[in-house]
């Protein structure tokens, strides 16, 4: 069942390494199919170069395995609280990619400093509360969720696609898992300049909001004007 | 049209993400045939792996499409009132390279700090200041052509190569797109080592002069004795 | 004999240049073969390029050379000083990954600052004192396994695999040899996170208790609920 | 003639860009036959990839040049200065390897901070004062020489086989051309760590004398006993 969108989620993990955002397998990616309400997601504990389509789970919106011999990733019940509640979105990705991991480290949002975050994320990039005691020794990776969720009370999950959680690791996500995993590699790419950044000038602030603006909503809504057509990541 | 134009500013393209210098299409390479007043560009949004020299489209100076089905990069305009105003350049190359990129966000210029930087910049390379909001709401590709201009009232781009957007990422230029490309590269090393060198001595300002007038001296002009016969990168 | 764990030592040595861990021959790595009290070590000054399993050496706990033609690495009396003290200890690594050197030379510990390490390190990962005059000048790798000891003093090696030998450079360790160079990798990628963090946020300290209790108790220990099985480094 | 040390410092050339020392052609290296006094150095401007054995240019020590078609590199008169004054030198390097130029351009002798620097360096890695005016308007290149022989009135080239050329970048040499460049790889690590050990700790001064006594001797000189019979890299 699922067999497109397995082929998709498994190219888009086999996509973090590739990109540098994963050590060992520190790291997954899900994808939904949002008619059926069913999500595959990467097995748990399999390493990138053995992974194979068939290995994927497939995972209902409660978290009840439909399809798969193997264990779903551990951080499924994050990846099934956010599909709940950001009902937009179609793929979400998790790594300890190591500019982002940093911020996360640092429990600083990474703020929007230059146009290349205002190409892809509207405003600054947060980072989450640290979590309760409660929390943490409670279904743990279901509170992750619940307070990413949280964060993203007065944010628009869409035009902020990605999160710092506090002392663990970002989590990003898009339209699609294929876009989930370029959101990623943009975080982690504007995680590490902001840093150079504030480290050539502290005081640093956010960009000048018009800039913001334009470059967001030059590639993202009604008046976008790039690429052919509607590809978004173009330049 | 154009054949051999088209396939050095394919060949320029290619060039960025070999040096590192590209994530996504997050860059693009312009070359001019100064007699004929057309310009080589880059389609908007094609993925570098899948580039053809003939996609690449063919603008006039006032940014006519003259030859070409694909849209021509989104930062088309901003080349073109480079060509008109710095009239001894042949190719222009645009790129979010990270550690440029990290300058230009910061709102620094890069000083001169050693020879590396001496052989090709002819002092700091500069930051332009912000662009305005009526400037960025405007027609904000060719109002930062305008800013980069205004930045060289009092620098001559044949010997300052290379430029730092406010909260956006460098331009960089020269005789030909292979040579726009090069000192692109060395604005990218350079902006990495010079990072470097001020978290070791922050209190840094400028090389000597005459140190940087012997290095960009020797390489450039009438008394250059570097390489065999003329070629201007040897060491 | 001991081809098998010679196998095994030989793939954990060759991983060291695949995972960015060495620079030339600066980096060895040992197993043990517990029942027979007999190490398995890498040759002194063997690129890795040429290594093969049959120039690998096999000392007794002693250090005497049981079978091989070459000599032993020099840092053998320090493995076998680990192995004598930690006794549940398979393998060793030891490297100078810049990450982790770095943090050496300075001197500091690395503290425990986000799940990455929690998932590893069951708290900060500690920096030896300087060693004596007279240490330096005896038996100075023997010597080095004692200093390392005695900053185990009120520490379980089986939950902090490593440390950084202070002015000198890292040492992890694990079950197996490759569970040891597993850990060499964890080592540096969290120095380097650990550094960024800290610029980011100087005041930083360690992370929550009852975040880092999670994660390590989750992976490791009776209520493990990772990977397939018993797979130890899933996600 | 010299077929065999052109061989020799043809493979050293082709070492930098393997060890990610140079961009562009921006390095150098050279070989001596003290025998017959020739000198064999890369000619100026020929990249990498395309050298060839009978490209490289052979020079007498008063720089004459007795084989080749093309100009030898523009940095010959330092090398010569070099080899004319450190009598014990078989081989040069110049490169401005990015970590060890940044100390350059900040003027800062790198500090002999643990035992990597201390396993090949015997002490700090100096760096020259700046050059005067007439230095560098007069005969610059053998100036350049000059001031590195300045440095060394108090120190020996052959325990410290590097040093930072104030404002420009890094000169290592060795016993040949072969152990000029490891020198020059070592010196680029060692910038790279000790850079970041400064950031951790920014108090920090040289590490125990003891303990680089203990590194430096046990690899070189009578008592040395690392790697297989002599093989001084070994560990």
């Amino acid at each position: 069942m699922l067999e497109s969108l397995k082929q998709e989620v498994l190219e888009a993990n086999l996509a973090l390494p590739k990109h540098g955002l994963v050590t060992f397998t520190w790291g997954n990616v899900s994808g939904i199919d949002r008619l059926q309400g069913l999500v595959v997601i990467k097995p748990s504990g399999v390493s990138y170069e053995e992974m194979r389509a068939d290995q994927l789970v497939v995972v209902d919106l409660q978290g009840n395995v439909v399809e798969g011999d193997l264990r779903p990733s551990s951080d499924t019940p994050t990846h099934l609280a956010l599909y709940r509640v950001f009902t937009q979105i179609g793929g979400i990705v998790h790594t300890h990619s190591p500019w982002a991991t940093s911020w996360a480290q640092a429990g600083r949002e990474i703020p929007a400093l230059g146009t290349t975050q205002g190409d892809y994320f509207y405003g600054s990039i947060p980072c989450t509360r640290p979590m309760t005691k409660e929390e943490i020794e409670g279904e743990y990776e279901l509170e992750t969720g619940h307070v990413i969720i949280e964060t993203f009370d007065n944010r628009d999950p869409m035009t902020i696609p990605g999160v710092l959680v506090n002392q663990h690791a970002p989590f990003a996500w898009g339209k699609h898992a294929d876009d989930a995993v370029h959101n990623a590699v943009v975080l982690e790419e504007v995680a590490k300049m902001a840093y150079r950044s504030l480290m050539l000038n502290p005081g640093l602030e956010s960009m000048d909001q018009h800039l913001l603006d334009k470059h967001f909503l030059r590639k993202h809504g009604a008046g976008a004007y790039y690429g052919q057509v509607k590809k978004e990541e173009a330049k």
